[in-house]
């Protein structure tokens, strides 16, 4: 078994509906559109005559709620949420949205984010008595709330005052949904309309599925509030800073079909692409993309290039989370199986592969492998974005920066370890020209942290196993 | 579907070991043996190196525990935690134990018991600024443990010092393990050694099973103190009240192979029995259990009365959690197949069957009729206790006042109603002197409450659903 | 993994309506009531508008149907059965009931029995050109049926005609439900009514569950004909042949609540337990049961011997099919959990423990053992059938007679393996004067087998693992 | 609930392996790579010293097998298949491959394909007294193998020279695995190596998923012969026939990555779309692909027609078999979440979406729709394939002719019917030209079925739910 690390970070897609006969039911349809951005858990809650139901569950979004769970969901307003799934264990202690009492009642909180001072607040709190029953910086941010004493949207507003990092979260409690947006706009959020009702998503696709209308992005610091009434109210409270969206979204974690901020995720792909045939040409016979991740920017890529796009990797949909491994020599099956290398196109030719990015650079090796065994005369990688050294702090899951494949090796070394004839990253000048200017946060390729991490060197020591 | 009570109150079993090297494995063999006490959920904590393992799930404990599962239980200190199957839905958010982490470090909390006040210290917590994640009494022990500031064996002295009501509580930090019974012992709790091991569970017919000596009962008002290394301190810091052990344990509740402050469970229901045929004789043809809950009883009317003991009602071992009802009218099909009429035993007969209770009566209502059915001449009833007519406040699930079957009939009324010829109440003092004395609570027969109940009238508002 | 054994033999259940709008949920109450009789796999098939509609999985009777699956079985007749669980591996390819279609039409099959010339009969069919997709005499049986090419009802018992062995069987077409018994009616099998509808059954405490009344015992060697629209005929074709009804259902096999040829498997038990007593008695302080299985016989023995009967071992209703063996020296933990001690009874105790039969003795030892720890003084162990010594070959899955323990020791050497102060069988007299009669097959005690059994010596290649 | 059809066809995947140590192993690698062709259920059998065993179950391959299975599946031949879920229900009795029991010993027959003359074959066979268990006609030519009493391989050769249609069927009994393709080849069945062993699959692309090398296609017409120590012995019993390998296969059924009878599906793809663009020119502004099915042809489209390449719909890979439909109108919620249209890319945009071909036309509405929505300005759909017309009897679960909608409508009307400005079929000379000849079935096209289909009229009464 693998050991799980004590970390606060993980990334999540929230959802909310305020003022909808079938609150609990659009909210299962947003958080089917935000899958992508969490497999661990999914929960729902709603507000009806003055009282919370919640539904939370380790699972897929498909696997948790059924017909009979939805109907237990009354209300008109709900807030919703999925939990990534992390490496060494799963934690339904973790599982969102938490649902709390207070003294001014119920509250319940979708996060997604991570605060850089959360065990430093925590500590503050644990001194002056309070207790905790997860690892999640969304339990610190709770306490706050109910320690201010303050009406709902003042409370929320002192709360957020102390944290520092990134959050895009949603509350609850029986007369209003709060959504907010860190001051930076670190992670994404967005507001549309269903008829009269109002939605939230962390993406815009949400919307699209549902055949709601998008109205526009959360901007950085504010914090809307929309009572279940249909009133809403949007409060700018924060002293402004630098916008710094996560690149990352644009690069692998969002959707090419939302928009973020203004920018179409799929154009940004392809611009990186196009960009990266610029910054990276090669003389080569066809380009391919590790599907789905670097389909994006390996059609930009053959458009600039003028090189044919080809699909030489051919993706998998019965693969499940586990097969048995072949106990004797039969090599990269696992991979091979999710992505097969169609030989007719590869054989003898000279290949461009085109991702997204290199995290630990397993896959990419085992996948140049394979292309190699199915005939590949020569295979040149592209990647649509520049080396990752540096670990997130802002809620996305990545390795130690010691594991970081590009933090061990230089470039002609990485070409060698991975089997390819030539390797190009994209470099951040030319990701950012990509998605269009500078108010991103490039911290994993820059080490350029825009929040400073007030936890350095402390270490959670509780540790959940399951439930 | 049903609606779920807003109530602090449920039975549980409680176990522990401290000190030996398969602590989750014996944890899971105790529970097995309290799994009559709580058939909701289920869960054990370890203490490993400083650390805290957790795992809680609904369902039973031979559901829920696997090989795999206990690996991932290490070190030589457990608690577990068996809970009550509620009408109206299953609350995960409750499970025990529940594990918290405050500023001395972790700590987990098995607690069989119902708290009067626990209302009212919950307000008055968070008007503080506490946060609850459920609707149980334990929650607020540990936010008072952890408010306490002090070592822990002091900080759990104080938590209990302002507790009222019911508790038989293990706490575990990474140091130590705590037990502790309300100074009236309305729950019971015992001490066993297994080799150098310390266990300790609600019955010692836990200990029997994995061959474990029973030590003494954790007296009322005992705080023992196990450090994970061998230690043990027994402090007896309350005033001393009378002895109230739960009179319902020896009814009905307790294994008949448990012994409780002295007094065998097994020998109890028998003399109740005798008593029973002493106080109400029948001239009849035969006694019959209701099985298994009125089988001891049974046996010593049948002594008593010199009557023969048959098993006139047949029980399936194959009836699971559901099935699908006739639609047509083939009537008390359930019943029926729980409990069968044995035909051959009962035609012509006069039977006198024996219960440990009534409470709501329709059960017996419908084993009335079908006995009837099976050819009984005549069916006498005799409950080996005296009527329920007052809801428990510590800790057992009964229905309200009103819903007790005692308040709303007459002994005649009653008879007709369930359809029987002659029905006999066991009296109170001759269920005392069955038991042997009077150091029991009798709340529920005679309305006589042994603590005052300080949440009159308050009412929770939070609901959680599931997860 | 265990090996499993190629063998025809196995015990099972049928059930059967004829003419209710109801019928496949009532087969459904009615293989609920046979559940004791096979746990491994359980179907039911109906027939409607000319049409055969099966449903057959692994699993007990209230796992595999829901609501939804019954409705999916529609028509006014129905047959069912009930397999038991063997001991190598679950084989669903001999589920029940068959369904196979011919020349003239479908033909639905469910069969409790065990021809001993199945496998002679299958290499001549083999011979001519037979395929079979099962290890199951049944598909034999269907063959024969098959190959008459006569009408149903001549075709069956041309088939019966060549079938040596005992069978209960039960057949459905689209015309009508066909019930026989092999000639010696060495299986049970009887006729009720509900209503206008028939219905059939292994055991009459099936009819009591439902309300339907007990008509008469099908008759050795007949064929009882009715067809869906309400006819009957009763054919008894075969020669006359002394009766044997297996002596066994008596001793362990049928419910205690049901008749079997006029005889109460209840009252059969009690006399057992009484006539044990004259014939073993002992200087004991008490009398305990081996519960379920020692009950009705501890009752009897109990009454006779004027011991008190008590419940000194506690049979737990919470133990699945699997548990998590401890891994150190927690002696027989299993035994114990399924059936614990009770001190209070034992200890210092003379004991008398009566079960109803001896077959490999592992788990008389280690309760034996068990109730030693809990302190019995003196342990008698008191047997209601004799000494069973040969194995069965009409459908009950025994051990091999080597594998017997009555054919490894003298009853001095089985004292001391067994761990008892003294042992007595009952004699086969006693037995047989207990159940009335000399009309019973007592092969398993006297290896006087009343049918010869062809297949001596042949052995089936084929093997089935899972479906 | 939908109504089952009564019907032998669907469309399977078979695989095999001759002479390794992991037979089992390797099967289960073999169907995870043919799982695209069969959904509903999926078997390995495996020969080990004399004897067969054998699993099969409902479910995804990698569902049904555990390390546990395979473990229980010794040997070192195994022959695997996959099955089609089919519209109105899962039947197990069908599942493969099929294991029978008859004089010469155990056979286990894996079959893709459809005999034309199995109905008239089994009147024939239950004429003689043959039972049947399933609606197969898998099970017709086991019988015809049984009754021949030759000599295995001259049986199969017997049995086969009675089939008329398509069949891919491999058998293996103690000694040997048998490979046989119909005459005229109408499903595929191709050979590999992998070290010594032999494999055997309907596609190529399984061998390259383990490293096997391809070694050459079964002829129509061949009997292949593997002894389980080594030797091969091919031979071509039949008379010549024109060979005619399903050109659907290449259409939309067989993995891009597989190349039948020497042609390369994903080039044929690509060479269809390029056909297409010719026969059907188009003035717009990109080419989408209807994901995964049209993304060959879409690719040969754009580079064809000098049109942008996009990914205009975006598929998901967390959909699920089921989800709960919106009650309330969010229309083609279903369909939206499958694939959801990237607004970005479709916005004012005139679109060519191109799929692989049109069957019902439901789907193709709803994407349509969805595209409008998402802001398309026209839509231009264009089809690799001529009109589907024709059901198919070779093995394809195709509608009736009635239900495609080809045969509804002009291709005025379905232009209008579907929403799209204009519509464009590839013709049948176009498809034939891409796919390299003239050698193929195109029935479901043209009607022309290149084998007479004996059982027209005849129908099958046999029903099997579930089990």
């Amino acid at each position: 078994m693998e050991e799980p690390r004590d970390r606060f970070c993980d990334e999540c897609g929230v959802f909310a509906v305020v003022g909808h006969p079938e609150a609990s039911h659009l909210a299962y349809l947003g958080l089917h559109g935000l899958q992508h951005r969490g497999q661990e858990s999914a929960g729902i809650v709603t507000a009806h005559e003055a009282r919370i139901f919640a539904f939370r569950r380790l699972g897929l979004v498909g696997e948790i709620f059924s017909p009979q769970v939805l109907e237990r969901l009354p209300g008109s307003s709900a807030i919703g949420h999925v939990r990534y799934s992390t490496a060494g264990g799963n934690h339904i202690s973790n599982a969102q949205p938490l649902v709390i009492h207070y003294s001014r009642g119920s509250l319940a909180v979708a996060h997604n984010g991570n605060l850089t001072n959360a065990l430093t607040l925590r500590e503050e709190l644990e001194g002056s008595g309070a207790i905790f029953q997860s690892t999640s910086d969304t339990e610190v941010l709770v306490h706050l709330v109910a320690r201010s004493g303050a009406d709902i949207v003042d409370a929320v507003s002192h709360a957020l005052f102390r944290a520092r990092g990134s959050y895009s979260i949603l509350l609850m409690n029986q007369d209003l949904v709060i959504a907010a947006r860190d001051p930076r706009g670190i992670r994404p959020l967005c507001l549309g309309r269903l008829g009269d009702a109002y939605v939230l998503s962390s993406e815009s696709a949400s919307f699209d599925l549902m055949g709601a209308t998008f109205e526009r992005d959360i901007q950085p610091g504010e914090i809307l509030v929309l009572t279940h009434d249909g009133r809403a109210l949007s409060l700018l409270p924060f002293p402004q800073r630098p916008h710094k969206l996560c690149l990352f979204e644009y690069v692998y974690f969002a959707r090419p079909d939302s928009v973020l901020d203004g920018v179409s995720v799929y154009h940004a792909r392809k611009r990186m692409g196009q960009r990266l045939a610029r910054e990276h040409p090669v003389d080569a016979d066809l380009v391919i993309p590790i599907p789905d991740s670097g389909t994006g920017a390996a059609i930009g890529f053959a458009e600039q290039s003028g090189l044919p796009f080809e699909m030489g990797l051919i993706r998998s949909h019965y693969v499940g989370r586990t097969f048995i491994e072949p106990k004797q020599s039969i090599r990269n099956f696992g991979v091979s199986l999710k992505l097969s290398a169609c030989r007719a196109v590869l054989e003898g030719r000279k290949v461009v592969i085109v991702d997204d990015s290199l995290v630990r650079g397993t896959t990419a090796r085992k996948i140049v492998e394979n292309l190699r065994r199915a005939g590949a005369k020569e295979v040149h990688l592209r990647l649509a974005s520049p080396p990752v050294k540096h670990s997130c702090r802002f809620g996305i899951d990545t390795p130690t920066d010691a594991e970081l494949i590009a933090n061990q090796f230089t470039i002609e070394q990485l070409s060698e370890h991975l089997g390819v004839d030539s390797l190009g990253y994209l470099s951040l000048d030319g990701l950012l020209s990509a998605v269009g200017g500078h108010r991103f946060c490039t911290a994993c390729f820059s080490g350029d942290y825009p929040v400073e991490f007030q936890d350095e060197g402390k270490k959670l020591r509780l540790r959940f196993e399951g439930l």
